[in-house]
């Protein structure tokens, strides 16, 4: 898993309130920790997306980690927002998501890591961004 | 009320955890089985989303039905996101969101079926759709 | 504080819920009543888009005043999402939407205004708005 990642701007990665951990939009950061940046449809095909779903969704599991102390704090993943930097003509926003979906199915289990979504095309995110993922979960 | 519609990745189309149903993102369907595909601002005009809205909203539903067993468990509506595909001239994004939540206040009422909500532009959707509908929903 | 905005659809500007309050997305209205148009990375730089964003922020505070009677009830910023309308070469999304960050946690302390944020480009908004900003707090 990745260091946690720092925020850019002035919010937290991670707020726990009302037995839910409410995760910021993470960006994808590769092990050197360089982000994947480009546009779905134009620069990035759908395998580098899924990464680029998966890399953001370990940022996630990072900051959960570091702001609950382990992940057995969680009990179930409730919500994930997946948003693709995307040209017009792109259409296979799920594909890419599904990089983020299947991790954290992988490591809370199909039952609870599987949860509520939306997966969305935006002209452009913070820093060139490929892809973002936020999320919202239920603690134990 | 149409079929429940599949969920188009790895998630599910509704997710029930602490008083709360969360319904992911719907796609808005014709009672044919077909995806209202296209750009508002372009090859849609605002009575097209505006019933595209209507559509997704009406999957909403039938996903409600389907993951609680009745709309009767629903105690109100709290926050819809409603996601236009668009031009960068369009503006008229509430007039096409508000063909959900109409919908929503005329089932659950004008008192509980009225809810916070944000409508945004997105330059592409999944599957090239034109409208995409979030919501959470207190549970009685 | 400006007046509480009006909803610009079938909507409440404030939910309360679950010991929750969902404010909806709220655009940039001027002390005149002028909306902030304008894409960032075009007619709009940054300077411009963080007082937009500002600006939708103090819609929400009058939202909430408006709802609630006072800010007193309001325990802490759960979470915020803020949608720069932009061009697909512009990445400076956070600097924008710390202008709603850092006023909310001006007024509400760096420790109870600081919460959870995505921030994301769209290629349009509501009105042709600059910035819409969309805030859950955690109720005392």
């Amino acid at each position: 898993m990745p260091p946690a990642p720092a925020p850019k701007g002035a919010y937290r990665p991670l707020l726990v309130a009302g037995g839910l951990a409410y995760a910021s939009g993470h960006l994808p950061m590769r092990p050197d920790g360089q982000l994947v940046i480009g546009r779905l449809g134009a620069e990035l095909d759908v395998a580098a997306g899924y990464e680029a779903a998966r890399l953001a969704a370990l940022g996630i599991l990072a900051s959960l980690r570091q702001g609950l102390g382990s992940l057995d704090r969680i009990r179930r993943l409730a919500r994930l927002l997946g948003v693709v930097c995307a040209t017009a003509e792109f259409s296979q926003h799920p594909a890419v998501i599904n990089g983020a979906s299947e991790l954290l199915a992988a490591v809370f289990g199909p039952e609870n890591g599987t949860g509520a979504r939306s997966a969305i095309g935006a002209v452009s995110l913070p820093l060139g961004a490929a892809v973002e993922i936020e999320a919202v979960f239920e603690l134990a």
